[in-house]
């Protein structure tokens, strides 16, 4: 088994578990950071470890309109190419062509579709799209879908569905047939930087303070993937409580231990429930992709203008059509106040891009809720962003100095807000999984709800 | 006293040696990085840390119109206010006077301008410059100069010498007068930051990978500053050759512990040569700042557009009149095989804006030469940037992802890529300064000149 999935305790609907990939182990309920070409925006990956960042997601039509698929596949797979070691999920696309492109026609067969950069021609299809997946390599991919726009009639969203219905059932056959063209099912080689003899000795002199990020060479064994307490029976769910010892899985170089491990492992490959803002379709998209037999299951089409009332319905009626051994990911939400809410509705798996969009626009979350940093409020504030966050940022940095980088425009900015608005969403999962293994999650909810969704 | 250097080393003119200062220790010679407006682009003030910063530019002009000197002066100064507890220099605007902004009047009492940000007028006398150098509180701020222009006849490089000297003396009576308000001259609390909880405790919560960063209460005591074996005797210098243990000062948590020994200190206010491009001027404005006896001389008005050898003349021409226990300081050079050809002149300290800047336009300093990053060939290069450097860059990225980076115009890059940039020449500084101190710092020299002078 490449992929598994272990439910660790249960409060009410909400599950806090783990999953296994290729690439190391992700603690649920997680919310994926979203690195769409490869980087998540002004943030080094060393700092998304520091953060605790378990997964990332990267987007398949910007990696494949730059650097390329087959750039990305001959470097080894996405994780080498942007030296991450952890897991990583990709959307197939589908979301990107039908938002961001210059949509030129969809047809059974597939989306032709105008490059936003340049304005050249590209087409998807559900194997092509699952082509360039397996080319990039992540852990988790996701099949080809519409996104059904919002409002949409009721004959258009069902079409739609079906639609999406035939090309999951395309996307996993190609995937099938196609898994172990995976960049890492045969790696056995060692990075090229864990070769490398030491810096220090080349240079002949001391570094202390510059040589911390020395990476480990692959092939240690990790303690941690050796303990049979943490392995999960092959597919199926332990619905047993399992309160883990740790809220942190390996350290990077832990992971980064796991490399001659990934020999012969493939990809998982999600469905996506579609059905626009109609609960019966809804229900019928659920049931019809399972019987498709996916090992994790998400929801689209969602978060994409509907009232947020609407969206909280929709996942109601989802959810339980899906089976409760497999991972529920609901894509593209949502504000840290809504991603407690969806957890307590079942799902496992968030992602979403308004923690670092809104901290490039200086919009920052808090305990104390939202900060737009460039208020002049701000400008002799020495105290931290937020008081009770200990990110990097709020250890150090005066909310007045955050205050004039955004003002003066500084990059340093952008960098300091995404890795607050990041540690904020974090510590809200870890908060989150912690309340569900110590079954106080409804005490949580109600606790930190109303203040927070107090705030304008 | 508040500021003391000593020579440690000598290996031909070249010096290798070290200064105090209220906010800690610096090892000369020494690169000091451009953080304009409070920050290194780009770059957190920790990721400094691990560089092995010790010690920082700040422009004054740009921080007098954002975000303001009575802004960081109520927050306690450029240290704290970008929390940064290492020493900091600001110049004293003159350059950027004459450079950025729309200049309108240069009269005996000072110079008129207009602000680049807004248009707003405003007015800097020598008098006026001071105040807002000891206002923002840095540890070393340089005295009002005027830059003289390149090319200039020589009646005009004289008269703007002379005046140079009038305003250097102003701005040393000035800064006598007032000296005693800087920010931290009564400084005795604890940071706000150093005060407030753990954060782990309000949490309740494990946090061990999020809360390295925390900051050390000041008022620890420092072994390394009462050592008594690394104290010079009161502002006279040690020329007898003294070998240090560590290349690497205090940490920033042994740096923060210094808080304490800030009252009652002072800045440091150094003279600046000009003189333009004539050898007999230089040499006279050598001796006459001299003669107003500052702690320190920098030589200034030069790489502003002269050929680089007359560069040299200048400096070589400057420095038999500098004192020899005093630092030198050249303004605003130079690419990373200058920087090494001014400190076999004798200089102790410089600035420059390329490593940082160059940067941000993807062209990187590497122990092969100069690598523009952008260039098609490193599309597929799985390589480090630099395989000889030690930087957490080069011990993770790959070229090909170094250049995705900047191809996509990502924020990345620029981090990136700076945090390269400024490792190459601080780990290029530590090198000189090892050279000199194992006196093989001529070889050194022809060493490594030829082969990085080669490339284009």
């Amino acid at each position: 088994m490449s992929f598994r999935f272990q439910i660790e305790a249960t409060d009410g609907l909400a599950r806090a578990g783990r999953f296994f990939t290729p690439h190391g182990e992700v603690e649920t309920p997680v919310f994926m950071p979203v690195g769409t070409v490869g980087t998540v925006k002004g943030v080094p990956q060393d700092t998304l470890e520091e953060l605790g960042v378990q997964i990332l997601l990267n987007n398949t039509y910007h990696l494949y309109l730059r650097p390329g698929v087959e750039t990305v596949r001959e470097l080894g797979g996405v994780q080498k190419f942007m030296a991450w070691d952890r897991p990583i999920l990709t959307d197939s696309g589908g979301f990107q062509v039908f938002s961001l492109s210059d949509l030129r026609k969809v047809t059974e067969e597939g989306v032709s579709f105008r490059s936003h950069l340049d304005g050249s021609l590209h087409f998807f299809s559900p194997e092509s799209a699952i082509a360039a997946e397996i080319g990039l390599g992540a852990d988790i991919i996701m099949a080809f879908d519409e996104c059904t726009e919002y409002p949409a009639e009721r004959a258009r969203a069902q079409a739609s569905m079906e639609m999406t219905l035939r090309w999951a059932k395309r996307s996993k056959e190609y995937f099938e047939a196609h898994k172990e063209e995976v960049p890492w099912f045969r790696e056995v080689r060692d990075s090229p930087f864990a070769l490398r003899s030491s810096p220090d000795e080349r240079l002949g002199e001391q570094s202390a303070s510059v040589g911390k990020q020395k990476q480990v060479p692959r092939g240690l064994t990790s303690a941690r993937d050796d303990n049979p307490d943490l392995m999960a029976h092959d597919g199926t769910a332990e619905a047993v409580p399992f309160q883990s010892n740790s809220e942190h899985p390996g350290s990077g170089e832990e992971r980064m231990a796991n490399g001659e491990q990934r020999e012969g492992q493939t990809q998982a490959i999600f469905g996506i429930v579609q059905g626009g803002t109609y609960l019966d379709l809804r229900r019928e998209s659920a049931e019809r992709t399972v019987e498709l037999d996916f090992p994790g299951y998400a929801i689209g089409g969602l978060s994409v203008g509907e009232p947020r009332e609407m969206t909280y319905e929709m996942v109601n009626a989802a959810i339980p059509h899906l089976p409760v051994e497999k991972p529920r990911y609901l894509m593209g939400v949502g504000t840290p106040e809504e991603i407690v809410q969806y957890v307590a509705r079942g799902v496992d798996m968030m992602d979403c891009v308004l923690p670092t969009r809104a901290a490039r626009h200086g919009l920052l979350f808090t305990s104390e809720g939202r900060v737009t940093i460039k208020n002049a409020r701000y400008a002799k504030d020495e105290g931290p962003l937020d008081p009770r966050c200990n990110c990097k940022v709020c250890q150090r940095y005066s909310r007045a100095y955050l205050r004039h980088l955004y003002s003066s425009n500084e990059l340093l900015a952008q960098v300091l807000n995404t890795i607050h608005n990041l540690a904020y969403y974090l510590d809200t999962m870890r908060r989150v999984r912690q309340a569900i293994k110590s079954g106080e999650f409804a005490h949580f909810l109600s606790d930190v709800r109303p203040p927070q969704l107090s705030v304008p």
